[in-house]
C-alpha cells in the first residue's frame, strides 16, 4: 500500500501534484475515504457576529478525510489560510489536476494520520474565492436573504472568532464537544490560536503554522497596502460591483502584492532572475519593457483574481487586521489566554510572520508555563514554505499530534 | 569645537535634527564650509544617453562641503537613494528644519571629513522630487528645448550608467581625474558601484550602503509592484499630466508602498503597534475604520508626493529593474569588473537588499580577489537603517576612507 505521495514540483512552486491520490491506491480499510473528497455544506440558519449583527442562512462548505469514532475525541481541524479554502486534501473529482493544500501531510500514514484522526476542514466566512465553485461561504458577495441581491457593504463586518464560532457549530452538530488538535496556517494559524483563547475546554492542543497569536503595526501596514488597489479601483464602486463589472484590475493588483510578500527572493531570483518577459524582447528597451518576473506575477494573480471576490479580500484584510486572540487588546494579554499545548512552526525568510516575532510569541508562553514547541520550517519560499515545504515540518508534527494529549 | 552633532529623533523616525549645524558652532579654518550649503547649476549641453538617445541641455544640481585640494585628488562623490536628492549634508537655509540625509558622517571631523576631503554630491537624472525646488534635474518633466513642452514619455530612458556619465562630466568640468571615493546609499551604492564598473582608473575605492552590484528577480518584482498605482492611476495618461492633474493618488500609493518596504517590523510594531488613528474612533467598528499606521502611511507618503513627479518614479524604477554593473548580463559579470576595494554595509533586516544577498557579493568578490569589507549597520529600520542609523556604521566607514587609497 502506497503511503507516500510522489511529488512533482512546477516552475511556480505550487504545483504540487501528488500521483496515485485516489487514483488505483490499494485502499485498506483503516483509510477513511478513498481519495474522492465530498465537499458539504453546513447552513446555520442564524448567526450572531462577535459585532453583534445578525447573519441569517450563513452557509460554509466543509470536507472530512478519515472517520470519525465512537467517542468522537479524534477530530483534527484543519483551518485554512487567507486565500485558501476547505480544500486541505485530496480531490473532488479524480482528473482534478491539483489536491488538497496540505496533501503532503493529510492521509493514511502521513503527519495527520487519516487511519487515526477524524480530519475536518471548513471554509471560512468571507471566503475569498467566493466565485470558486466548490468554496461555499458567506458574505458580501451572498445574496441577502430579505432583499434577494448581494449584501456588498451592508453585510457585518466579521472578525476571526466569527470564523471560529461558525466552525464550532459546526462541530457540534457533529456532536464534537472537543478536538485532538486545531491546526492551521497563516490566517489558519491565527484561527486555532483563536479556538485555544476562546474555547480552551475544546482545544488541547493547536499548530500555528507561519502565524501567531496577534496581528502587530507591520502587518495591519502590509494589509492595508494589500487592500489599496481594490478600493482604488473606480470599478470597485464602493462595493456596489454584483451584476456588474468587478474591480477585477484592482483585485489583480492586490493579489500581485499578497503573490510576491508571500515569497522570498532566494526562491523568486532563483526561479526567474533577471530573465526577459520575452526572449527578443529586451525590457532596457521601453518603459513598458518587461522581465518575466513580472508576467508571472500577473498570471499567478490573474488566475487568483478570477475565482476571488474583491470586497471579500476586503473583508478578510479587516478581519486580519483586527486579530487578537480571545478578543484581548494585545498580544500579552492573548498568549495569557491560552493554555493549550501548542506548536509554533514558523517559516524561514517569512515576510508576513517574521521568524523572530514568532520566537518571541514562544518565549512569552514558556514564560507563562503554556507548554510549547517551536520548530522552524526552512526552504527558499518564506511564509509559503509553510503551504510548499510542509513536508520538512511533518515529523515534528506528527510527534506533536501523537503524543497522548494534555 | 563641537565635533559630534546631537541629534533628535521625532516621531517618524527621519526627523534627525543635528542641533548646532550651522547653527554658532565656532568653526576653524581647517572646515571649508560654513554649514549654509551652495546649490549649484550643472550643464551639459548635450548628453547621449547609454541608449543612444541624444539630450538637450542637461542639467543637475550638485553642492560640495570641504575644499579641493591643489592635487584634485580629495574628491568624494555622494550618491543619492531613489527617494533622495543632492541633500546630504548641511541646510540651505539656517532655518531650514532637517539637514542633509548623512549629517551624522558629514562633517568636520566625521567619517567622512571634510577638514580632508572635497565632499560632493549631484541631483541624478530623472530624480523623482522634480517638483521640490532645492533639485535640479533632468527627466520627463524638464521642458524639451525643441518643443518647449514637458517632455512625458518621449524623454528617453535612463540607465545608471547614464547618472554616473553625468556626474563623470561634472567632475571633469571640475578638473578631477580621480577620486578618493563613490559612497552612496541604495540607488547610491549601485551608481557608486557602477562607478567602479565604469571608470576602475578613476575610482580606487568604493562603499556600497545597502544596496549591491545587480539587481534581481525578487527586486525587480518589487519595483513592478511599486510603480503600478501610478500606471493604474487614469491622472497618469500614459504620463500626459503636466499643466493638468498630476496621478497624486498613484503616486502616493507608490510612495506608501516604498515607505513600508523600507522600514522592518521591529520599528514598524515599536512606534505604531495596534494604536488606533483616532483614539474615539474603533477600527473594528467599520471597514474603513483605521489604525494609526495606515495613517502614517498616508501622511509620510504624501508629504513625498507632494514634491515628486510620477513620470519620474517611473523612470526611476526601469533604472533601477534594469541595473547590472557594468552593463553586464549578471551579477558574476559585474562582479567581475569591480577591482576597486569595495565596503559593503548592507543593513540587518533589510528586504530591498537582504544582508544575505551582499553577503554572497562579498564573496564573490573576495574569490576573486577583489579587496572587500562587510559590515551590517543594525538597527531597527530595516533598509532605513542605511540612512537614519548610519552612525553605527560611521567607525568602520572612516577607517576605511582615512587609509591611503589603493
Amino acid at each position: 500500500m502506497a503511503q507516500t505521495a510522489a511529488k512533482r514540483r512546477g516552475r511556480f512552486g505550487l504545483a504540487v501534484v501528488a500521483l496515485g491520490w485516489g487514483l488505483g491506491w490499494c485502499l485498506g480499510p483503516a483509510q477513511a475515504f478513498d481519495g474522492i473528497v465530498e465537499k458539504q455544506r453546513f447552513v446555520l440558519p442564524s448567526y450572531t457576529t462577535e459585532g453583534g449583527a445578525v447573519i441569517k442562512s450563513v452557509q460554509v462548505g466543509w470536507e472530512s478525510y478519515g472517520t470519525l469514532n465512537e467517542a468522537r475525541d479524534n477530530a483534527i481541524l484543519i483551518t485554512h489560510f487567507f486565500s485558501g479554502t476547505s480544500a486541505a486534501a485530496g480531490r473532488y473529482q479524480a482528473d482534478q489536476r491539483r489536491p488538497g493544500y496540505w496533501d503532503e501531510i493529510i492521509g493514511a500514514g502521513l503527519a495527520i494520520d487519516t487511519d487515526t484522526y477524524f480530519v475536518i476542514s471548513s471554509d471560512t466566512l468571507v471566503n475569498l474565492n467566493a466565485n470558486d465553485s466548490t468554496v461555499i461561504t458567506t458574505g458580501p458577495a451572498s445574496l441577502d436573504p430579505d432583499t434577494g441581491k448581494p449584501y456588498g457593504l451592508t453585510f457585518p463586518l466579521v472578525t476571526i472568532r466569527d470564523f471560529v464560532n461558525v466552525q464550532k457549530a459546526l462541530l457540534d452538530s457533529l456532536g464534537i464537544t472537543r478536538v485532538h488538535a486545531v491546526v492551521g496556517a497563516s490566517m489558519g494559524a491565527l484561527q486555532a490560536l483563536e479556538w485555544a483563547a476562546a474555547y480552551p475546554a475544546m482545544v488541547p492542543q493547536v499548530v500555528a503554522v507561519v502565524g501567531g497569536a496577534a496581528i502587530g503595526g507591520w502587518q495591519i501596514g502590509w494589509l492595508d497596502l494589500w487592500a489599496a488597489p481594490i478600493v482604488a479601483d473606480p470599478a470597485w464602486n464602493h462595493g456596489e460591483y454584483y451584476g456588474g463589472n468587478p474591480p477585477l484590475a484592482g483585485l489583480t493588483q492586490a493579489l500581485r502584492l499578497v503573490t510576491l510578500s508571500a515569497r522570498n527572493w532566494p526562491n523568486v531570483d532563483g526561479d526567474f532572475g533577471r530573465r526577459w518577459a520575452s526572449p527578443g524582447k529586451d525590457p532596457r528597451a521601453t518603459l513598458d519593457g518587461r522581465y518575466f518576473v513580472q508576467d508571472w506575477l500577473d498570471q499567478a494573480a490573474a488566475g487568483r483574481a478570477a475565482l476571488a471576490d474583491a470586497n471579500h479580500f476586503l473583508y478578510l484584510v479587516k478581519a486580519n487586521q483586527t486579530f487578537v486572540a480571545g478578543g484581548e487588546a494585545n498580544l500579552d494579554a492573548a498568549l495569557g489566554r491560552i493554555k493549550a499545548r501548542v506548536l509554533l512552526m514558523p517559516a524561514e525568510g517569512d515576510h508576513i510572520f517574521p521568524p523572530e516575532t514568532i520566537a518571541h510569541q514562544r518565549d512569552l508562553l514558556a514564560a507563562q508555563g503554556t507548554p510549547v514547541e517551536y520548530h522552524v520550517i526552512p526552504g527558499t519560499l518564506g511564509h509559503l514554505n509553510g503551504i510548499v515545504n510542509i513536508a520538512q515540518g511533518a515529523g515534528i508534527l506528527k510527534a506533536f499530534l501523537d503524543r497522548p494529549t494534555p
